[in-house]
């Protein structure tokens, strides 16, 4: 199947949720022209009233069941609890030879989930962007989001090759590389680079907010010592956040085992005054950012590229001062 | 003491130690005039050769006592573990009434060091800039980095006011808020705000590098998903760190008890699948992040102002092609 750049790859995309994906989903391939038209629904009046506001999309209905008719391509981007109900819902009344796919983080309960309602002829090809800011709702979502990330596909292991190749398609044209995996797989690997950072961050900002012997003020204050860059993790969505942990808690609980043990062994460390340890640790983690930025996953630039205010400078010495001083 | 933008607050700083910090005191103070002239040195040849290629400073030095010689101000930006050496070897070489002061991230064992080496006559007022990135050597400097971050000045009981004053203005003149504290609150208030958080971030990166399910190749490929921002911080030069932890052992393991319950508090309720436990903390964590991007600690913008690549555009519909193509 030869893909030409910007000639639309499906006729009608319908989109189920339209927060920070679903509304970067509707940007992105309005921009990159990847599909004809689309429709948008969202569970809350006040968002779908915003889609409309924002232009998102070509019209916005007020059901799931009205949103998937007639569209070759279904994508559901609400919190991974959710999905299956949604596919209960809609999938009597999606168009044999469409595509129902979705962008949870977590892969083996949408399977699991959704799988069972969807109809023969239907290809259900699950994927996961990997992708997103500390944002939610349709106004936080951009066009770029998905430019040089890497879009995760679990087909089921009796998916239609072409309809796998048809949705990889679509993602490359919003900017995506794509890889395919199997959904235990999936589970597994964002456990590491997404679910339990997560976890980590979400805990350490608790922490330092019930501190008796420091105050929330200071936290706030001199977090530019290493605890801000956790807060951003830390603000993302709840609810998104919650399914996660709850559909994903076997691989999460197993990481977790993992990175205990591993701190235990630094803890043992600071408390023995074992230096040597504590050193060919820190170098070993510094490479590994090396690695990310050359991959082109992160900003080279220091401090994430965050912008630094100018520095007020030295008045300019008198000769030099000019008539209206 | 009326203190005049950009008047030169000191006549000569020495600098010893000329990395990420120190350099960019070096740019900050020049840039802001807040010196007359600047005598730099570095236990490296290969630095002291850079900061002359670099133009850091009037003069480079061989030597720390030859780099105190005359200086009213003199500030050693090396990692703490060394600070107590430096200072036995200046001491009996700084000029009566100069300052000195240090950069260090931990301020309890500085003042033990550091403290019973500065002569009478000489004040001696630790300092510490909250403000870096994770880049380490004189070319990582930048004459803004303090600008709107925190200086802390943790001065002896005993300290002039005055010399204290005089250091605040130098800091504050740098673009940085100075506060004061004792030496015993900030490595309590670093502890959380700075130390745990790399400590965490060291042992998660060092946890996924070395999984045996997920490659390594993976864990670059898909570190969007919240891991990269760890990297960040777990890329923090070596040396220095393994001496914070050496130095403010206490003030760490404590935190980190506090750390390892609520870990565990969190960790059950995914266990038990208590959803409600898990909404309510992100909800409450999300709000710190408010905080801290309205007090100007971070970037406002999404992934703290990370770019973002630009998505390739459909093409130009053919009637709007130039004669060129």
């Amino acid at each position: 199947m030869t893909v030409t750049a910007g000639a639309p790859l499906f006729d009608r995309l319908a989109l189920i949720g339209v927060g920070l994906i679903g509304s970067s989903i509707a940007r992105a391939a309005r921009a990159a022209g990847a599909v004809r038209s689309i429709v948008a629904t969202s569970r809350t009046e006040a968002t779908r009233r915003r889609v409309v506001e924002l232009g998102l999309a070509d019209r916005v209905v007020e059901t799931n069941t009205a949103a998937v008719e007639g569209a070759d391509l279904v994508i559901v981007s609400i919190p991974v609890g959710q999905c299956g109900a949604v596919a209960r819902e809609i999938g009597p009344h999606v168009a044999p030879g469409a595509i129902v796919s979705d962008v949870g983080s977590v892969k083996g309960s949408v399977l699991r989930d959704m799988a069972p309602h969807i109809p023969k002829g239907v290809h259900f090809v699950p994927a996961h962007p990997v992708a997103g800011t500390e944002f939610s709702g349709p106004d936080a979502g951009f066009a770029e989001l998905f430019v040089n990330r890497w879009c995760i596909l679990t087909p089921p292991a009796d998916a239609d090759p072409a309809a796998v190749e048809r949705l990889a398609a679509f993602w490359r044209a919003l900017g995506a590389n794509v890889e395919t995996m199997t959904a235990e797989h999936h589970d597994l690997v964002l456990a590491v680079t997404s679910h339990l950072p997560h976890l980590i961050a979400y805990t350490i900002v608790g922490t330092a907010d019930e501190l008796a012997a420091v105050t929330k003020s200071e936290v706030l204050k001199f977090s530019a010592g290493g605890f801000r860059d956790f807060t951003r993790i830390a603000a993302s969505d709840p609810t998104m956040w919650r399914d996660i942990f709850l559909a994903n808690k076997e691989a999460v609980l197993e990481m977790l085992g993992t990175f205990n043990e591993d701190l235990a062994r630094l803890t043992r460390a600071i408390r023995r005054g074992d230096g040597e340890l504590l050193f060919e640790h820190f170098a070993r983690t510094r490479a590994i950012r090396r690695g990310i930025v050359q991959l082109g996953q992160d900003a080279a630039a220091p401090d994430f590229g965050r912008p630094h205010p100018a520095l007020p400078q030295a008045p300019i010495p008198r000769p030099y001062a000019t008539d209206t001083d």
